[in-house]
């Protein structure tokens, strides 16, 4: 069911990529932002799962939330067609959901928190039991997120300008946003002045999500070709490059939107300072290094068309990898909400992993 | 006038960008393709500087080429409405004309070349000396360009794969293209198996423009975006980035398409050879060095719109620098009809000029 809106100012506050009402997960539909602003109802695991594939929800800790509450969902159907037997029932779906895209880690680190609860023994409806665990996942992104702001905020001087890639935002986490979230506290504590954003070919996350959010919070934004990132850097002006995360190795390696290797070897050689700001559940310690993070590889039309129009010729093929890897060695930050690692190696990323909260 | 053309296929050696017919000047639409080939008839000085501003022509030989002949046009016109003092008169179209735009040096030297002919005195109706010197600086372009693709083949190991950026063939100079036309004699040559392209935003003249010419040709193409630079040479496959340029300062600092510079630099991190192609029409010795490249910037709904519909919201900027420089230092060789440079510097780029054909 779709549910169609008046295009409006929604400050970041507002905007929530994911909801649970009555009974329902709502997800807008970030397909076709910024012209149309309308969510989409999810009732199944099934839609859960074909809405993060095909990208209506998008952003690793958004993602990991969607799958969280297509759990409730998918409890609800198997307790009710098998009250004894569901939670082996259930396990096909959360299989289902973890397979919906294979390179943001969170999906599996939500649908495993979800599996934990349930092995853990529910009596009765589970419904209750697996909601609470879905929004305190919910909840937790967002404090994960006012943190991570304070923490990259303080990192910065005042006056700076930066640049960011892809969509980290409201619309790409539980809500305030990774990266996004440190320009929105940077720049409410005047660190940061104005934002540089990448378009981010193919999807155009920057241009479409990243721009809406900006521009709906009154923060100056500035879009450029992905490939005028070396020349702006070149500049001298941007201080920071600042971008979220879909998975973290061991080693600090990350994995983040094609693009964001790029964007990075051009900052190291301009002596731009680089920032990567995710939470902990984006950190994967079974992974050894980047080289090890699988990369999905989307559908070539994302390349060759857009919005419907084909812009190249009949016969040309396209090689569309939806995320690239940066080494450890060219970040100066990684910003969690359990603190900031700096020149990130396996030593650092392990002893911030066993800190307690 | 526009003449409209059922879409077929074209081999590269009837694709002519720019053509003189019966006393007109036939432009290919560029801003077309591939959905339409159409050809724009100039027949004014006013209307050529317009398309050139415009971009229905671009690329810097075929951007002077096109001056060259437009030149050919004016001279028509100030010599009937003033036979005796039409050398003078002309210069306001010469000017003009050398305003289109700002970085590429063709336009310039075009018109320089052409202003040449006309100091050197020209008896009666100035049309055919005028005619002819530009259907010289036309077919020697042909010709150089034939030549640098022998010389930068020469260079490619045998069953290479290559990443070239913008558009750089028949289209973009008189015929058959620099490093295009070093494509074309490396896949002849067996030198070259494959072609990664940068789509080349905002403009996608690798999209667009690229991939339609290497299709019509047989040559196996893959579009990237712009940003799966750095994460395509990481792979390994990719020998050489090859490109064109607008303007080689007297240092080899080269100025090319916005995206270039952040191509060259992820070449050299991955030690993958970088090849700037160029007749020496496009060095420009009175520039010493990149800095002192005049950067044009265009009209910011070029990143803000793509294939014309608007992709951001309505507040957000953009930032559109045509071009950017790469520096001598990240360029392996430039192949230019007199030689190749190899590791460029101010030293090897005046003996180049020296040089007698």
């Amino acid at each position: 069911m779709v549910t169609a809106h008046t295009p409006q100012d929604i400050p970041y506050d507002r905007i929530r990529a994911v909801e649970w009402r009555d009974g329902r997960v709502i997800l807008i539909d970030q397909r076709l932002l910024p012209g149309r602003y309308e969510h989409l109802t999810i009732a199944t695991v099934q839609q859960a799962a074909q809405a993060i594939t095909d990208m209506v929800v998008r952003g690793a800790p958004a993602i990991g939330i969607t799958a969280a509450y297509a759990v409730v969902l998918a409890a609800g159907v198997r307790f009710k067609s098998d009250p004894a037997h569901w939670p082996a029932a259930i396990e096909a779906d959360l299989e289902l959901l973890a397979a919906a895209r294979p390179t943001a880690v969170n999906l599996r680190w939500a649908v495993a928190r979800m599996r934990g609860v349930i092995s853990a023994g529910i009596a009765g409806d589970p419904t209750p039991r697996l909601l609470s665990e879905a929004q305190r996942i919910h909840t937790e992104d967002i404090a994960a997120n006012r943190r991570m702001g304070e923490l990259g905020a303080a990192l910065i001087a005042p006056g700076s300008q930066v640049l960011t890639h892809c969509n980290t935002g409201a619309l790409a986490t539980g809500g305030y946003g990774t990266a996004l979230g440190v320009v929105r506290a940077g720049f409410a504590a005047g660190k940061i002045k104005d934002v540089f954003a990448d378009e981010t070919r193919p999807w155009l996350q920057g241009a479409r999500l990243t721009a809406w959010e900006l521009v709906q919070d009154g923060i100056p934004v500035t879009l450029i070709a992905d490939g005028a990132c070396a020349h702006l850097l070149k500049q001298g002006a941007v201080r920071w490059v600042i971008v979220g995360a879909d998975r973290i190795a061991a080693n600090g390696d990350t994995a983040n939107k094609i693009g964001t290797y790029t964007a990075a070897l051009a900052a190291r050689y301009h002596g731009v300072k680089f920032m990567v700001v995710a939470p902990t559940s984006i950190v994967d310690l079974a992974t050894a290094e980047g080289a090890a993070i699988p990369i999905e590889n989307r559908n070539a039309d994302e390349v060759l068309q857009f919005a419907g129009t084909r812009t190249a010729p009949d016969g040309a093929q396209a090689w569309n990898p939806a995320f690239d890897i940066t080494p450890a060695e060219l970040i100066d930050a990684i910003v969690t909400e359990k603190g900031v690692v700096l020149a990130p190696n396996a030593e650092k990323m392990r002893s911030l992993m066993a800190q307690q909260m």
